[in-house]
């Protein structure tokens, strides 16, 4: 049993379990001879595996390759890409993406299906595999366990993200420290269901493949697949986890308090990196956290507080500082869910304090000026009190910029 | 049967059918005087009317009054006020729309019941009824059958519209001269199902009650419906229209080539008004058309066009003029409608010209300066060909500009 809090820890990146290591280098995908584009993530023995992927119809070529070599639920390294997303590229890409994972195995003498593969970038461009076969020598040779070469392999999965994201979480299961830690990257495209998010995580702790994949999709769904940056699901999103055993625990088998809090640490890391990612959604000034509480059921819950969560107009409202709690109303309406419109509380709050601007569906008479000062912040709440039943959800997202629209207006350029 | 071919007439307005009244007065709910915010429109007879409404949960007080002013299918006049939606505004927000009715009724000397009430603005804050009821007897004396008073009417229905929004269309019925018209309003909140989008339609032909709600859904279906500016769907959307038999055709009490000519007119007005809606939607520079053909049904070609529409990475790259066909192809694989993504075709077309970006799934290797030039233009058509079957629909919606997150960053103020 746990002994002490989980607590999310930035210092803490892939590499620090045991028995991983991480690179990331410029191969030339990116213009920039300074922006990192190709990473990897290697563990010293054969890691149980699983992942998560996007539901969208069109799937980007890694999506394929890296969802067979995973068949046997084993892989040892990860291969990454950033600056071209390897989708709608045909049989060529399907091809490059192969060769992705075979050269990468090659050079670490490993074997192709052990080899997973991920790409995030422009959508229908032919990928530059030279770029990458000349770049994976160096790749090789630049893998260690510093936290500097995570941090390598971090940036070299960003696209247009303006900060990392990585951080991780320790835990202790039958006496062992257990790690587990993860990198991500967002920022457009975001929306439930995996978007251009991939999320790579690390842990060190021995697990079957079916809890590890049981434990991945669980805690997938309370953390990535409730955050919302535009709506639009990618074609690329995936989240992959690597766990190598090498924290030398007995093997979790069973749904036992081992396995709880392994669930319950993996999803607060999620859950943490979800945040990162929203919150750094392209052009946000704000995060968004929209929870909907006294729900007759979790789903419904959910579906209400994406509903407000994608919301442009709610979005706009929360960049202009606005109470403009109508709009929430208007987007909990819209979600084609039951509910009493005249039973609603919604309340606003942040770190300058909380306001209810809505009791029962109608208006409070409630103080603008102290509105917009808790709206001028950088992480705001949005609390929903249906008064229905038992169930709650928390939804995430970000404000809707000016420069959400520079950004995709010409994005390839 | 038509002799003619149906053609819009931009000059027609709500009072070009015979025994129509219409007037528009500033009567105080707005702020600028400038501004008018109170439209009344007038049969001289008790007209056969319908109606189509929002399908949001949360519904403004002005709906549920008219919806049950409705029940008889009768009407003989249609109030709307601007720059409140009296929408979350409870028991109050209702007495206050009954008020409206009632007032109206009074001063027109006609029943309560036969009055219409349709509201769009600001939600969730009290009506000003002092400032209407003030303003009811200028409306009223105000009322003419002049093209300036059909004008006064269509701009005070106007929230943040940049243009006036009206137009009719003129056939022939049984050797009778019918004429149909229309004046409506957007222009954010606007999406399939009716957004905040009011129009309001009046003809003199003679048809039954039933076939006009008929006709109205219908040609709903084919137009508003088929519109999104934000992906909002509004609390206060409405269509209503009144028949009032003055054009003394034999009444139209059956399906038949009347019944369709009158469809087929009423659909073509539909349409022509919801472009402009969406052509004016807020801060948008670009009218999208987009056109799904070869589907396996009209449903799927509608879900797929949608999808394209309401993607704001697409409407983004719509803005900055980018070929960034791969959103597109992204936001048909998100739609959770099934088709082949590697039989795809995508075209691009406006007045500039025409290209294909995407063949069977793939880039083609298309001119780039070339596609910017067609997408320079203000009115862009997407056309995609899924080669699945013989069905087609197409949606209508507009780009994301900086300007929409400026308009909808403090609309109340």
């Amino acid at each position: 049993m746990c002994v002490f809090m989980i607590k999310i820890d930035e210092n803490l990146t892939v590499v620090s379990p045991a028995g991983f290591k991480a690179s990331g280098i410029h191969c030339g995908l990116k213009k920039s001879l300074l922006k990192k584009d190709l990473a990897l993530i290697y563990s010293e023995t054969l890691a149980n595996s699983a992942g998560v992927y996007t539901k969208n119809k069109v799937k980007g070529a890694p999506l394929t390759v890296t969802k067979k070599h995973l068949t046997n639920k084993k892989s040892q390294a990860i291969i990454i890409n950033s600056g071209n997303a390897n989708t709608c590229t045909g049989d060529d890409g399907l091809a490059k993406a192969n060769k992705m994972t075979s050269l990468c195995a090659k050079a670490l003498n490993i074997k192709n299906d052990d080899v997973l593969v991920a790409s995030t970038g422009v959508i229908g461009v032919p990928l530059n595999i030279d770029a990458i076969k000349d770049g994976i020598p160096s790749l090789v040779t630049n893998l260690s366990c510093n936290n500097s070469s995570a941090k390598d392999a971090c940036s070299a999965i960003m696209t247009t993200d303006t900060v990392m994201k990585q951080a991780g979480v320790e835990i202790e299961i039958q006496g062992k420290k257990i790690t587990i830690a993860a990198m991500a990257k967002g920022s457009g495209m975001i929306h439930p269901n995996m978007a251009t998010m991939l999320s790579f995580i690390t842990t060190d702790l021995s697990i079957s493949p079916i809890l590890l994949k049981e434990a991945l999709k669980t805690s997938v769904n309370l953390s990535y697949n409730r955050i919302s940056v535009d709506g639009d699901s990618s074609t690329n999103d995936m989240v992959l986890i690597m766990a190598n055993s090498l924290a030398n625990n007995e093997t979790i088998l069973e749904k036992n308090d081992d396995f709880n809090l392994f669930l319950e640490a993996l999803t607060l890391l999620n859950i943490y990196l979800a945040k990162k990612i929203a919150k750094d959604g392209e052009g946000a000034t704000k995060l968004i956290e929209c929870t909907v509480k006294n729900a007759p059921s979790i789903e419904n819950a959910e579906v209400l507080a994406k509903s407000v969560i994608n919301s442009n107009l709610v979005k706009a409202a929360i960049f202009g500082s606005d109470a403009n709690w109508g709009r929430i109303l208007c987007a909990l309406g819209y979600a084609d869910i039951e509910f009493d419109p005249e039973k609603v509380d919604v309340r606003f709050e942040s770190s300058a304090g909380e306001i209810v601007v809505c009791k029962n569906g109608l208006p409070t008479n409630f103080d603008e000026s102290k509105a917009k000062k808790i709206l001028l912040q950088d992480e705001i709440k949005i609390l929903i009190d249906l008064k229905l039943g038992s169930c709650k959800a928390t939804s995430w997202g970000c404000d809707l910029t000016y420069d959400y629209v520079k950004i995709n207006g010409d994005y390839r350029s």
